[in-house]
């Protein structure tokens, strides 16, 4: 029998499932429309109902546990609890909800970031690594947090937010409803707002005067950036700049050895990190200086939010 | 037999010592002046032989473990590094050196902060607390960060440096070495600073005028804050803002349920943890509003250093 976890990884749109051994292969793979189900009820019946219906068929597979990445996930209640972009309002007990599908098996849930550094440690760069960060850089920016080999959950199950810690106590709105959050800098949209600044700021020539502010991706930025564009440049030095800043700040609080970068954003590669790594160790204590890695996720090009889920999974087998 | 751990303050001046039982009552305490000892081997021969004599005359305790509490020490490696206060240059081998006088009993050590976090654990106000930070205000700005039960200490032994995460990217200059450190703002010294500053920048009459920068103290300040003084008050509202912008930092890295202030700027009470609780709950995340407490240590008055020194010695016991 060939040992699996499930992982599953909930988004807004929808929620993809996969079947994974223990060395991060995906044996089998799917999609549900997530937001096709208003309700929970119906949603967990159509989500459990695929998962037993392929197990069926994957007769020479032993389910070992369950793991889920979701927003607002908290992991201590086996939550997801007031999700913005999730239809199911207030606090849903997934893990209890899925238990009654699944009685014997283990069931854990956590946030998509913590559930990415799980992930980097069980299947990618972060394999035998006891005390790192992996910083998530998309729509937000997100954080999971290990500690001497487990994540980081605090009192409530909320910890490793780093997105939402302040870079500039009076500066950019963020989503969040704070100022000056590392995530108003450091998104794919934080990325799109510097260059924005920029350009009212500067009198530099860019193909980015011609993209109105509500179409320009981060994408188009990087693009910019390969053809030598200088407001680009000076984006992504400003963008590193300030994730370096923060990541000193990480340092401080749990002193990791890697801080792992992932998402699109993470995408830019050196254009973001050489910049990060100069300001952070501008910004360390001197007995943190030149030890601390800053490197791309090692999962930067696989089904990062599924393995993840499932590697919660794996990792909850081991407690 | 009395079961007993012996903890050990290491101060650049003196070094503090104390036979403590598990319910933190001190059975026996002295100290020896640790700056008329160049070398590290004569003053652990002094230190260990006053230990031994007195645990002879001490004939019903069991010594069960000791702990120490120093600048730079490095709980991993069991060494003091680099200490700018004490004479011992380089890397002292301190738990190694001195279990040759203690062969078979449990040493461990760690740096000022972390033992206070210990000490409030064992003894203090964070007794049952899982997930917990203590900040120490004086001379500098110290953290001992708890999560899960335990100490966080990294990958290399040094995490816990909250004092020294970037308030102002640009700001004031930092003994460290660093710009914008929280120390710069919130240790003794930060506070003075803040008094000069707001004595630069307004017309307001006040007593603090009348002393030199040099002979200015935190405790000055907190008796002109006493009396009414408009620049004192004005001075311990900034200083609680800026700590509750950099305590809502912490939550995001950590989520602990309490973050306790110990130290003699910590005494002016409710004249810092006030605005550094109205700061703090402004710069949080909406999900951790309103859950986070802050106040003072439970050993604010007591002998916190040894009893620090020696939780981590019980501490060492449970695992």
């Amino acid at each position: 029998m060939k040992q699996i976890t499930v992982g599953i990884d909930i988004g807004g749109t929808n929620t993809a499932i996969g079947f994974v051994d223990r060395d991060g292969n995906c044996l089998f793979e799917t999609s549900i429309p997530t937001k096709e189900f208003e309700e929970i009820g119906p949603y967990m019946k159509n989500l459990c109902s695929l998962i037993q219906n392929e197990l069926q068929k994957h007769a020479d597979c032993q389910l070992m546990g369950i793991g889920i990445g979701a927003p607002n996930a908290n992991y201590h209640r086996g939550t997801i609890e007031e999700a913005p972009n999730l239809s199911w309002k207030g606090t849903v007990q997934f893990c209890k909800l899925m238990g009654e599908y699944f009685p014997n098996v283990k069931i854990a849930i956590t946030n998509d970031a913590n559930a990415a550094a799980m992930g980097e440690m069980i299947y990618g760069a972060a394999k035998g690594l006891t005390d790192f960060v992996v910083i998530t850089l998309g729509t937000g920016v997100g954080s999971g947090i290990v500690v001497n080999g487990d994540l980081v959950y605090g009192h409530d199950g909320f910890a490793g937010e780093v997105g939402h810690t302040t870079v500039f106590p009076d500066g950019r709105e963020c989503g969040c409803g704070k100022k000056g959050c590392l995530e108003a800098y450091a998104s794919a949209s934080g990325i799109t707002r510097t260059v924005t600044e920029l350009l009212a700021q500067t009198k530099t020539p860019s193909p980015l005067r011609d993209i109105p502010f509500n179409k320009l991706t981060s994408y188009d930025v990087f693009k910019a950036y390969q053809a030598g564009d200088e407001i680009a440049k000076e984006t992504f030095e400003y963008t590193g700049k300030i994730l370096g800043i923060k990541f000193a700040d990480v340092v401080c609080h749990t002193s990791p050895s890697h801080i792992f970068l992932f998402g699109g954003p993470a995408k830019a590669g050196d254009a973001i990190i050489r910049p990060a790594k100069q300001s952070m160790e501008e910004y360390l204590l001197p007995i943190f200086k030149n030890k601390i890695k800053i490197q791309l996720s090692g999962l930067m090009d696989k089904n990062a939010a599924v393995l993840g889920a499932s590697a919660l999974a794996w990792k909850e087998l081991e407690k």
